[in-house]
């Protein structure tokens, strides 16, 4: 059940993102496959999407692109030809990639088959054998303890045939050519908060940024964790270098607390605006260093790339029991908790599309403010209006060394005071970007 | 009244600093005009002076020399001729730079004009308007409360008109030329602390410096504040690299703890010699990040000169009641906290002139110092005596990266057995500045 | 009294140190002569030593090879011909590097030539004069105390004569030339801690080592203290630059806990190694850092060689009452304390050997490490495998800037799983050091 009071309005886009979970949850997706491809549909009706469909076989990177994997039907049935492990039932039933089969096992011969969690007897795992051609079924413990042993019916309707890796990718363009990359996994079946709070957290910031025509061009990227992010790198590679900065959205629903993990640079831009708008929203909120697992940071932060591209989350990676399993579903994610993650992004992105580093062009001396109109004309008074203490601390500081966010970091000024008087001292012709 | 106690000798510095700011405080200043002259005058008894006198309407740096302020007399006179508000009680009670006015008003449209302290209704603020032309009057909540409505003379016999900044120096020729800048400001009227106790201190220090030969060149500048040092500067710009340190001395009297606020670079060698001073005389202190508004630290330090420049003061700017305001008296000063501030100035720039960053000459091995006297003979003993400890340390660093001030923060050893051991050291050939 | 259940086992390495440390004890040591000799004769019974002899004269950087001291005997008789003070009891009874007498004097006279220890009175205290020509005797308070007035015949048996310096060195031949340096110092007469035990943990070190193929070149060194080193560097002085890292072992044995004195740079891969060592293993010990006193690390740290040189003792240089004493005797020493050093400059050297910089060939993006066996094929798990985990982070950090130790300290894991994931990662081509 969800939380009474810690979800938003009903017309809001936390409610808009609910639902968007809700819609995409039934669905079985993979790394391949028409599961996807349903997902980029329905995320298609929200943005306009490019779509990009990769053939089997491309090699990307040190990758190759798999066979594609469709399924159509799997079960296992009883001695009465009972389901008593069914996939309409839950796509995570099957061991994601299982290769077709059919064939009647005694239970002794299955069990090696059949992936439980005996923690939580009522939940059912999900697993993948993307890389290493084998099949299974996933149940919950429950399930399993009450099968008598006998005859079992297996059978998975499942093709691996060449085909195609998909992803898509939704561009806002922005005044200048360097992006933002908003990159989220698109191939976890039936869980809700890994990962369809995260496509639906970047379906609603990209409509909320294409309203504004942003400073930076900002580029989502909606593709299957690893092999996704590297067939998208390796078409990329040439044009890197206009990535300048990047979020992975993941674990973006649930009702935790935010976490940011910084970038495998530990310094770059996105890391000190993440930190910044954390810290100046005090919500309570962790900084976690970068790690080499995750999600397709991991990529992204690749030695060879290393770009600035940090993850956003709440609770993160493998942090709560529910992580992987059936428990991971459209209750344990909240509207407001979604609505809470959209809410820093767009601070994040309004800091970083602000945030510039300036010179200053009368850097000997202060210049006077009081002929330009910016200073308070009346001496001798203590009460320094936030706004010339913002401008004084911008001269001082525009010297192409400080961004905004570290005059805001020195000064102890908010970002909006701090950016506001660096328009005004731009637009007096005292800095310049 | 004085602290009984806490005062100086009656004929030690600090009765004559005292004694100075008593015979100061009566004049009235402004950052142009006769005040600033006289001040210079009496300055001039104790040293002699470089004055400097620039006309009105000179370009310096993005800033005008303004038009000359002089006053002779200003009041409020009541329906009787009886003076309620006169200029010849205090100088405060003019707003600075105010233009001339002769007219008649009633209470109810002199009030505009008006300024008071309604939170200390007993005092008188200061406040001034250079930059642009109005006048007003500056004057007790008390006494504004006091007045009946009715028709007031209102007089300010100024004259605002083309003339000259004035401002001076003293130079101490020191070894080389590299200078020592030593900046108070000499533009505010009737206030003890802000700054006659600043000019009373670097008058002090300015006697005792010529009484020795110090390393650096001693540069003393008493100008009005923010425009007489950008004239300074201005006039100064294609010698400024020969600044290599400075101090602004401004609230250097009051009964306050000291505090040092760093300069922009917040690594300056002044930076590190106020820090290690100041703690290691064990004085009850602050130390302070740089912030662009303050005195005219904030002109040596804008990012295009950028010197290495600190402010020490007592009690901070605007951070005690009194500031602005007629309760910054004479009595609001001591003689003792004028001597200690003089005190720390001292030791500052004993250790300054002696800091300096050596090279060891026979950097293979430690040099043999028994054989050129520098180290007891009998070994076996554990207590080296901190003398041999400190020339040990000095070898160590010496190696053009590291000054004894910092062999200093690494052996935890006194700056004079530090200095002491350099001069042995330098003395027997083994390391060269 | 050694304490029970602190020792070793009787036949462990700890036990054959103490052997040695009993062996060596009474012999008269001094920076030359035949108690040097003797010693070395000793250690070469354990290791092949290469065995030099330096002609007194010989320049060695700033100073001079001295003079070598042998002595015979020497000995205080009272007016009965006893010998209340004897040579032949202890080494530490005549003042090292005393000049030859033959006397009779009055005790009154013969007071300023004797050295006690007023706040240890049973103890001898142990006093050298290298560099000055003098002589004396060294004796407890308590003897003193009980000698009568009237005259004494003094006499020392003892030649300062043109002879050598005499020091060895033992070379374990590595994978590479690069040199790791193990220095003791061999000078001190009978004092247990200071320095047998170095000498022992130092050669049950090098039989250690001899036993495996180390990637560095080990190179020990034994010789007398100051003058030793500074030979050595002075005979080696083109050739120091394969000197990598070193590590001075000095009060090796005492029951202390250990400390590490860092080499001067401070972030020397030396001192990032003991440190881990020392904090992985959880034994209680000290980190220092480098000052320019103690032992031949002031040599080797010079500010012109700066050799990567710490040092490595139990209870550090003076810092126990029985040091430079003749309470530091064997009994001061135990088996299980060089046992325990020794294990740690195991482990140390074992982190070194392994610890590389390596550069990852296939930096963009993760390589595939399923199709290479290095990764577990069943996805979707959370308990993702400690050595998949460092495989991930030495690949992430195989930028050529992190060594292995850097990888351990960012990720947490221990230095064995690290390099052992570096190893498959090599072993996969996949990194190159």
């Amino acid at each position: 059940m969800r939380q009474a009071g810690a979800e938003g309005p009903a017309d809001g886009p936390g409610e808009a993102m609910h639902a968007l979970v809700e819609r995409l949850y039934p669905i079985c997706r993979s790394i391949t496959g028409d599961g996807v491809r349903a997902t980029l549909d329905i995320i298609g009706e929200y943005l306009p999407l490019t779509r990009h469909e990769v053939p089997t076989g491309t090699q990307v990177l040190d990758w190759t692109v798999p066979e594609e994997w469709n399924i159509r039907d799997a079960y296992i049935a009883d001695a009465h030809g009972r389901r008593v492990v069914d996939f309409a039932a839950s796509s995570l039933h099957v061991l994601g990639y299982s290769e077709p089969v059919a064939t009647t096992l005694p239970l002794s011969e299955l069990r090696s088959r059949l992936h439980t969690l005996p923690d939580h007897p009522d939940w059912i795992p999900y697993r993948t054998s993307y890389y290493r051609r084998t099949w299974g079924f996933c149940l919950s413990q429950n399930t399993l303890d009450a099968l008598p042993d006998g005859d079992y019916e297996v059978r998975i309707d499942s093709t691996l045939a060449d085909g195609h890796l998909s992803y898509a990718e939704h561009v806002i363009p922005g005044q200048v050519p360097d992006e933002v990359i908003v990159s989220s996994h698109v191939c976890h079946p039936s869980l809700a908060n890994d990962n369809l709070a995260g496509i639906a957290v970047a379906t609603q910031l990209a409509l909320a940024l294409a309203a504004e025509t942003p400073y930076y061009t900002y580029r989502f990227l909606f593709a299957p964790g690893t092999i996704g992010a590297i067939t998208w790198l390796a078409r990329n590679q040439d044009r890197i270098d206009r990535v300048k900065h990047g979020l992975v959205l993941a674990c973006a629903g649930d009702r935790g607390a935010l976490t940011y993990k910084q970038s495998r640079r530990g310094d770059a831009e996105i890391d000190k605006v993440l930190r910044h708008v954390l810290a100046a929203t005090e919500r309570p909120h962790h900084i976690k260093e970068f790690t080499p697992y995750g999600y397709d940071e991991r990529q992204f932060c690749s030695p060879g790339f290393d770009l600035g591209v940090g993850s956003l989350s709440r609770t993160p990676y493998a942090g709560y029991p529910e992580y992987h399993t059936s428990a991971d579903n459209p209750d344990f994610v909240s509207a407001a908790a979604m609505a809470d993650t959209l809410a820093v992004c767009r601070e994040a992105f309004a800091v970083l599309d602000r945030n510039r580093r300036y010179m200053n062009l009368s850097p000997y001396g202060e210049p006077q403010l009081g002929r330009r109109g910016l200073y308070a004309s009346l001496g001798g008074r203590s009460d320094g209006q936030e706004a010339q203490l913002a401008m004084l601390w911008v001269l001082s500081l525009s010297d192409g060394e400080h961004s905004l966010l570290e005059v805001v970091d020195r000064s102890g000024l908010p970002f909006t005071a701090v950016a506001g008087a660096a328009d005004a001292l731009h637009a007096a012709g005292l800095i310049k970007a």
